[in-house]
């Protein structure tokens, strides 16, 4: 997500250029004129990335309540309404601020204030804050991003931790530990300046969002049952329309999330970006369809799903480096990996992951993290070693700053719902409704 | 939803500078390129707001069907399918002639006509129309908006009020009411020339159905068991997942609604209301979550999702006047108030709205139409008394309509069901199948 | 789907003008800036088209799911997922160089390499591709386009098809029929030369699919049990508004696969045909209401739904011809049509359909396309013959073709699953999972 805007040199390119006199006043109102449409072309663009990512959060929404109970259904969209909302206004506060350290001299709690003004006379405009889009564009690109990062954690605690301990979590995690981990590459930190390289968000977004899924783990344990008498247990999941569902919006928004990553409307990257990402999803579907068919012996379509999360997790980091070939590459690569590692999480780490969120965006993000310094246009063996520095460091940081929150949560209040409650369901307990009530009467 | 298109400036003010002689005809070619590709801008960001808005009755469905008893859950669909047919066509035929009265003078009886024609040989383009927009991107962004009054109705009423009724007063207002009330603002009528602000909708899409709802909740009386021995019953819903999905769509919906109503890809305004949008929206399911825990002593979904809504209708108003904080505050009111005003409706007044539609879009709409008054670019005491006057008019001018017309339907030829069939469901009676079969053979 | 690109021609003329010399590098720096400004935002219209195709998928998805039986929900899920992922690499590897043969001269089996590189320095833009939209642009949307072809069978042959059948036919279909029928009209061939007139599909992606899914439905046999002792039996969907969902996402997309057909974002040109799409889909909603109440004397959903689709394949191949009061013609044409044709391919040809696709999609096809001889710009006996010799010539190429791949595949190896899998259904014999687990433990 470094700025590419095109569109906006061109403006400067044209503004030193010379007319005769008497057209002056012309030729800089035609150099205003260009920056203008140019300005307005990216952020229609951007804009629409915005509208594509938020439709994110519902895909998470219906994948992760598909594949949980049905009689945790309400408390896991619960979960997933409240998300974004808590994590767009903790971003506004205080994420936002942090991410990107130019924005912190500001005026205010919010910071608002500064850059594009809200319009006060129509029409008014200042190209100053970037030539690719306005502050507010900038700002809602980057929290819908940051709400992301708990949703992923999400899926894989459900059905056993309390709505308050993950609220609180969520509110941390988006207000301070993505932002500041955020910072080190999308804001000009130390990861930037070492020539680390991630598109899109594989490690930044993915992996972040991964390595608190792990810690959440270990600190819950696994679910009741789940783990008996040497035998590993499948709970069912309520819908498997939800899931299909979920994935395809999510493949829709990955349009937005790394298509908006270029930060412009340039024709030939987002395009291109466009290309990588959906033949990465694809191929991430064959890979783990191939995959379950020779580990599994069944068409196992949660795998087939998670293959394509996995496929379009992957391509995030190197969207705009990849020729379609090492694209499916990836993608194939992801899709194996995910069933692999998925099967390896469950039946030998015991970790119970009710989504498969750490196969899916910890797993599929270290992938694609590592894929930009063997594949594509920034290939090489310094690069390899910087991207193997730059996931080593988020994981440390991403892992342990959740261990630790999921920890001191725990010895303060507990975090873990009552074992009856746990049983019954959490629906009837937090919520007094249930998922689904479709009996008829007669 | 007064014309903003700022870029189309541009052409003029450069059609009027002096070039050299020489150059004249270049520089004439030059403003018209710069038209062209202002008004190809802005008609790409207004076409993707019709396509976000038509979501938007899609979303409606689900929310609808979600929050309904699964008896009932085809009868609601059908309602909420034919709806948008039957409002793009009576918009087409009747609507769009009488709301926007500059267009009366037309040949035919559909008046397209005039304005842009269809493109006889490709390319042609006649830029009289609008700077912003085509004459059909008009008339698609505004009939996308009035088939939405009509579908806020359709959830309030649902479970008892005869289908050829509901489609009989769709067919009624997306003709008439809403059209004329909407004439006397985004025609240009009273309300416009008395100085009343109502952005993208407030009083004139969300409170006109509001009101609708109300005047069809009191004629049909509420549900067979809903109010007995001064106990109040809940009905639940068939499905909470598509509760969750239809708001989720319609926060996206809403994105091309208050976007959309900028009427130009200005990236200033544009931006800025997807800010305001969001953070109402976010806002309004924190207000909502507090409310329902302090209230209610339980984490209910459904009054957080309605606080979603009642932020996304309470900002409409004042979207492109408010800055972030105030959108914010709008937003938290708005949840709080949508909580209160649900219990008052169905506890102490006894109205018996099926999805909470009175509180959200009449209760929304008034606060988010009060809200110019008092807060943003607007505010002032003058505003205030100004708005309140167009909300008076607007309600005695929707809730009187709405009221005769289901009086009159009623007194011909009866709008409710015989109790027999609200009993055992409107599906099986009037659709002859079920919403959901999905029992196994085993 | 022929190029009009019509803001490529302005950099053109531009550039044949004269300025005075002093002026000359500045004159052919707004040229060339223009052409990247309209490059630029008719790619944005043609990648916006493109993610809305992609949600066609989705919306196929939910439509097969929602009208089939809940005991394979899984299996024809399963068909749906895999299919993009399918489809799209199909199209990669071989579809794409077939249909456009000036594409045939490529580097490697994939092809990618001519045109617009990948951009190895940012801003880097290769105009000569397309005035309109880019290298990349131009394949994703083509190979959505193309997946949607097999998407088409997979409804009318659900519930008793195996699934790597389905799987091969896709990869055969989309690898080599659709690319090679495509390219008589598209990719610039006799169809072409001929003056047939298929603006974007009615014939050549509806009418494909519909013939394929006839040949399926013939070579397959009913579903056991459907039709016995003269009596035909209606199987329930699992679930209504899953269709209710599908539908809408599908107009949503139509939106894409039609105004993006227009190949630029030619304001003119896009929002008629946005509005012809729209009111097309409401008469078809109308037109299968009436349709059911005189014919079948019931609200029956379904019709209405596929009435809806049947005027959006209807409207396809003139989209960009007819004006608002023909769009409306055909669509409730469309409507009554896809009733009488249901019923009759149901009741009195005994063929299983199990979604309704061969009245929705062959039958609205082959009206749409019919129609561009009778209405809009082109209307004409001379057309109309050349339409009937279109519909003829892909008739027998499209039916010829699937019925030889799937009698081959089922001499092979047989296509349908034994009856006993059948019976209980395919999810718990192929996949071991059932579609909803919703039931409660208390």
């Amino acid at each position: 997500m470094e700025s590419i805007s095109f569109l906006g040199h061109m403006a400067l390119s044209l503004a030193s250029t010379s007319l005769p006199t008497e057209a002056a006043g012309t030729a800089s109102e035609i150099v205003e004129n260009s920056g203008v449409l140019a300005l307005t072309i990216n952020n229609v663009w951007m804009m629409i990335a915005i509208a594509m990512v938020f439709v994110m959060h519902l895909g998470f929404a219906c994948v992760e309540a598909g594949f949980t109970q049905a009689k945790n259904t309400v408390n896991i969209l619960f979960k997933n309404t409240i998300t974004p909302a808590v994590g767009i206004l903790s971003y506004a506060v205080v994420g936002f601020m942090i991410m990107y350290p130019s924005e912190w001299i500001m005026e205010g709690i919010f910071g608002f204030g500064v850059g594009l003004q809200a319009p006060e006379s129509n029409g008014s405009l200042n190209l100053a804050y970037n030539e690719g889009y306005t502050y507010w564009t900038d700002f809602l690109f980057q929290a819908m991003f940051a709400a992301t990062t708990a949703t992923i954690v999400s899926g894989a605690v459900a059905e056993r931790i309390k709505l308050t301990s993950y609220m609180i979590f969520t509110a941390i995690y988006v207000s301070f530990i993505y932002p500041i981990i955020g910072s080190w590459h999308w804001g000009g930190g130390f990861l930037a300046e070492l020539g680390f390289y991630d598109f899109a968000g594989s490690t930044l977004v993915h992996a972040v969002g991964g390595w608190g899924a792990l810690a959440g783990v270990i600190v819950l344990g696994p679910r009741m049952g789940k783990y008996t008498e040497g035998k590993v247990k499948d709970f069912a999941g309520a819908s498997v329309p939800l899931t299909v569902i979920g994935v395809f919006l999510l493949w829709f928004g990955w349009f937005g999330f790394n298509g908006g990553s270029v930060l412009s409307a340039n024709p030939a990257s987002t395009s291109l970006v466009l290309v990588t990402t959906s033949l990465a999803a694809a191929a991430g579907a064959i890979g783990a369809f191939a995959a379950t068919s020779f580990m599994l012996h069944k068409l196992d379509l949660g795998m087939v799903l998670n293959g394509i999360l996995a496929g379009l997790v992957g391509i995030t980091a190197g969207a705009d480096l990849m020729n379609p070939y090492e694209a499916i590459v990836i993608g194939l690569f992801a899709g194996v990996a995910v069933v692999a590692a998925a099967i390896f999480i469950d039946r030998k780490l015991k970790l119970d992951d009710c989504v498969g969120a750490i196969s899916v965006h910890l797993v599929g993000g270290i992938i694609g993290t590592l894929a930009v310094g063997l594949l594509g246009d920034k290939a090489g063996l310094s690069q390899l070693l910087v991207q193997l520095t730059g996931t080593g460091v988020v994981a440390v940081a991403a892992f342990g700053s959740s261990f630790a929150i999921f920890k001191v949560m725990d010895a303060l209040r507990g975090i873990r719902v009552s074992p009856e409650h746990e049983k019954v369901g959490l629906d009837s307990h937090e919520h007094g409704m249930r998922g689904y009530t479709i009996v008829f009467d007669e």
